[in-house]
């Protein structure tokens, strides 16, 4: 049971939480707790860092944030004992959760578990610190932001849990934005890739990489709300889910930024040329079109960014202007990129034609497309986002009655 | 170099002890630094362990308090590395600073100093988070409210320092509190034993243990301001202090309450006899006085406990009443106990005349009396406090001039 910072965000949370995992107990479960700091309190770490130093030592950025998940796990276990059940808190370097020495989005390596076994074999509740582990020298690392999502992924598959439950501030994962398409269904099930397309593209709902580490591990996941009594989503394998969906799931991202190359040289080497320069200074580029060339000399070459890189990535390519030898370089940040997610796809032809004829119905012109196994990508321009993703929503009769 | 709560209370303090810190590495100092947890963060921590629950499991009590130290400690060592000083952070752990198992007020046993020694040679300031260490299994212990100043002389003790740097919100021992005595003096120096007697007497400015530990590893400890740059009171053993004053300072503690049996009876084992439930309760009895019996079978009985304890004391004593046999039990707590301390007085007598004639000169009425070699304690009405404590202080020639 894995409970975010807005789930422990004070005392009576902290009350309600326990509540919550004595009912588990109760019912005769093992249980281990994974906590997040309590909300705010890494920002406000975080922002001292960076108060001190911009570029700060992340090692003692590590000591210092880990500090948010050592103060809430104390406080459960507190708080499970008052209720009679028998708990303990454990901080990283105590399981010990070895990770690599990556500081500051460290990876879990192994966690043991003999110890922790001989104490659920007791009944003793395990509260865990999320977000922090310990890396080979024995100092204090963390996992990046989100990163209990991660640790709670992890103890799940050390212990072979038979289900990791993720309890946070929404009750599971929607078909789309429920703040755009009023008549967004929460999905029972999901797929792992389902669900790593949608992390990715958007929906902030878990970390990336626990997903990652769940579908790995073969972990069932359950996204649910830490306020209502009720199911939420659960995240499965493909063959879990009987009834396979043509498409799943409606996201958008705005963090986009496109940069569009005129008439570079249409020769062998030229995308390297273009894209080596952007991943030396750490700029991620997302999708990328190449036209067919009109001339047979040159090509345009469009793909986009992510905002906080635009700025950068026009830096980069202006610098190799005389390398590259393009014309003009035309950028525009007012995009959104809107996705169709589903692993039914994979099967079934005309899910991309469906895509092109709802957009184009209302009107909407279609910037950029890319495709991957089990989704469809569109780049269209901002102002259509929420009529786009209606739209689609609709198309693909995922709309409630 | 050891910093209180005041003196790392926000981002600017650290920056400022940093600086402070630098300079002594710049004067070719090896130094390590101990820190304390940002002023009211620990109260903050506490409270939420009380709210959960008032009694609740020491160890996980540790667990929770212990990370604001971990905080400042990552922070100390951002902010050295920010101005060019090889440092790192130290969690008790890390070290390890290894204590009993009394969580909550546990004592350090050892503290192995060859890793340290080996950064101190390549010039790294060690950077530890005070009030913590490491119990024999493995799970975070505290010292006690305070303990950082325990801490740090532990460390210093530890790596054989020369010197013992407390820095905190005043500048130094004073021969009794300025608030009360315009003409109080700042010491240069004390002796261990003053300034054990100084700080059970209510001088807040180390915390016991602390001077306990210094003058057991004969560590020359330093009280100053971490916010004027000027040498403060040095606690050193007596050798080193050549001339002697009779008295060194005047303290006072209004945390006193007077407990009066009357007519108990005077034969052996009644003294046990009152104290042995009070002990079992945990009350503290300070200052005892027994007058000589009068008509040889009974005699009354007076104590002082602590007002914390008052409530407590008197509730022990009438539920023996029938055991102990007493007629009246009377209690007063409008009282305060003022001392005059110091080791010169073991080598010169009349100094307890001059204390009563001083005070009977104004016409404060003694309750009770206590010695001790190097101190002698009165207990008066507390409305007297101020006006005994300034007749005290010239009485001795302490007002400065």
């Amino acid at each position: 049971m894995k409970f975010g910072g807005t789930s422990v965000a004070n005392i009576e949370r902290i009350k309600a939480v326990a509540q919550r995992v004595k009912r588990e107990v109760d019912a005769g479960n093992e249980v281990a707790v994974v906590v997040s700091a309590m909300s705010g309190v890494t920002n406000q770490l975080v922002d001292w860092c960076k108060e001190l130093a911009p570029l700060h030592d992340a090692r003692e950025y590590d000591v210092v944030v880990a500090s948010g998940e050592q103060v809430t796990c104390g406080l459960m276990a507190i708080a499970l004992q008052e209720l009679g059940v028998d708990a303990r808190s454990w901080l990283g370097w105590q399981v010990p959760i070895k990770t690599d020495d990556a500081h500051g989005k460290a990876r879990i390596l192994d966690i043991p578990r003999e110890d922790l076994d001989r104490r659920f074999a007791k009944g003793q509740v395990a509260v865990f610190a999320g977000f922090q582990g310990v890396g080979s020298d024995n100092r204090v690392t963390t996992l990046g932001r989100g990163g209990s999502d991660t640790s709670a992924v992890a103890v799940a598959a050390a212990i072979g849990a038979d289900r990791c439950d993720i309890f946070t501030d929404v009750d599971g994962v929607y078909t789309t934005d429920p703040r755009i398409v009023a008549k967004a269904r929460k999905l029972d099930k999901i797929t792992y890739e389902e669900m790593l397309e949608m992390a990715s593209l958007g929906a902030k709902v878990l970390q990336i990489r626990s997903v990652e580490m769940a579908m790995k591990h073969r972990v069932r996941l359950q996204v649910l709300s830490s306020f209502e009594d009720k199911p939420g989503t659960m995240v499965v394998d493909e063959e879990e889910i009987m009834e396979k969906e043509l498409v799943s799931g409606i996201a958008y991202s705005r963090d986009e930024a496109k940069i569009t190359l005129t008439r570079v040289a249409d020769k062998p080497g030229v995308a390297a040329g273009i894209f080596g320069p952007l991943a030396d200074a750490n700029v991620n580029v997302d999708m990328i079109v190449q036209n067919i060339s009109e001339d047979g000399k040159t090509t345009d070459m469009t793909f986009t960014v992510s905002k906080g890189d635009f700025a950068r990535a026009k830096q980069v390519l202006e610098g190799s202007r005389s390398v590259l030898d393009f014309q003009d370089l035309i950028s525009d940040s007012n995009v959104v990129k809107v996705s169709v997610i589903g692993v039914g796809m994979r099967s079934h032809a005309g899910i991309a034609q469906r895509m092109f004829k709802a957009l184009a119905e209302k009107g909407i012109n279609i910037q950029v497309i890319s495709t991957s196994e089990i989704k469809i990508s569109v780049l269209v321009a901002e102002e259509y986002t929420e009529l786009a993703v209606r739209a689609l929503h609709t198309a693909y009769g995922l709309d409630s009655e």
